[in-house]
């Protein structure tokens, strides 16, 4: 039986999975779990995540959720995936586990504060809260430091200065392309001042396209979406 | 060289690492990083870790932080740990990464949110903040239920069911004994309508006594200051 992935490529951590599947030519069903009809929520996708979130995998009788476990999982237990994604060895290993880890309170919690205060909150019928909004951007801002200063030191590549990206790489950079529903005015606040993230983010598009941007089409199409309705707003604010 | 572990005991992320190391009986020198005295953020301690959190380790030359991390590596990387902490088996694993994962953002936030602002802000000069403790007080009640209802289904006497506590058990139950800090009241407000999690509690601190509560002294000592302080407090506004 094929692995199932459990997915809406609207969340950043599903695109991780599907890109990752398709990278490594993983035979796979993609099933559309849609966010915004609340589909997460049905008592039939509880029975495959009782936590109610995406993604998530069934392979056979195993059901599994948390994106880094599932990257894990299948690095680990489908055949012919590439060390570089999730190395043996313990050290480098240990090194992408504690990347992962740290995301989770950091780059991951500042991202989705942000971007749900800023932009996604009134589609799910919740008010903006931009306290909440300035807040988290300053703890993007410092993860994005972080994440310059520490795991992309030099002339680094990807993650770690290695020569091939991780599933490290794959989570944060898809973490990051979710900047794109921002306003081009914060989204160039918070991106420009860091330099080596802009071109870290090309290079693992390089190694991962053409499904990198395929995944990421949906993503596209919403940003423009959300742009003409602000700028509908703001037209429609400037006349009154 | 033996392994050293940057900690400080009142830190629960911390007392997992040094029980576990105990309780396997790992050769390791325990290296104070105070931080009420804010010794996580000197020079010294960012050559350790450069994120100026504990625990970190330095085994050799490789250095290391993210608790999660940290307990996989030493459970890989050091002779004579029985599986069952964190199991070779594929899916077992899986199933234990997909739990540490969950925890980031509910169980951890919920409670580092919750004894914040209801204990520990004052003794940092922050003010407290009693919404983002309500609203850590709902997350915090329902990862217990989760908790309860997920994984500790039936009779479990550990996580997902297991005979024998894994590094997840040490790590959430390590969490969960920071409510110690609490008041009685918000204490039991909080545990009461979560029996299994009371005895899980049990289990896993018997599963590694004596080693548990020597290192929880540390925070039963704070308990006891805590409470004295905010018995002055409340007598002093009662004849106010």
């Amino acid at each position: 039986m094929k692995l199932k992935v459990y997915a809406d490529r609207l969340s950043q951590p599903s695109r991780a999975v599907i890109i990752f599947c398709k990278v490594n030519g993983i035979d796979f069903e993609e099933v559309l779990v849609n966010l915004a009809k609340g589909e997460h929520r049905s008592r039939e996708f509880k029975e495959i995540n009782p936590m109610g979130l995406v993604p998530a995998i069934v392979d056979g009788r195993f059901k599994l959720f948390e994106s880094h476990a599932i990257l894990k999982y299948i690095a680990c237990g489908f055949p012919g995936i590439a060390d570089h994604w999730y190395p043996a060895d313990l050290f480098s290993r240990a090194k992408i586990n504690s990347i992962l880890d740290w995301h989770h309170s950091n780059l991951r919690r500042g991202s989705t504060t942000f971007v749900q205060n800023t932009v996604l909150a009134p589609q799910f019928g919740r008010p903006l809260n931009p306290q909440s909004a300035s807040e988290a951007e300053k703890l993007l801002s410092s993860s994005l430091s972080d994440i310059e200063s520490i795991w992309l030191k030099g002339n680094a590549k990807f993650l770690l200065g290695n020569p091939q990206p991780s599933i490290a790489d794959l989570i944060l950079v898809c973490e990051i392309m979710q900047f794109e529903l921002l306003s081009e005015k914060d989204r160039e606040r918070i991106l420009e001042p860091h330099p080596k993230i802009l071109q870290w983010v090309e290079n693992v598009k390089h190694a991962t396209n053409p499904h990198f941007e395929e995944v990421h089409l949906l993503l596209y199409r919403a940003k423009e979406r959300f742009h003409s309705i602000q700028g509908k707003v703001s037209q429609s604010s400037s006349k009154l």
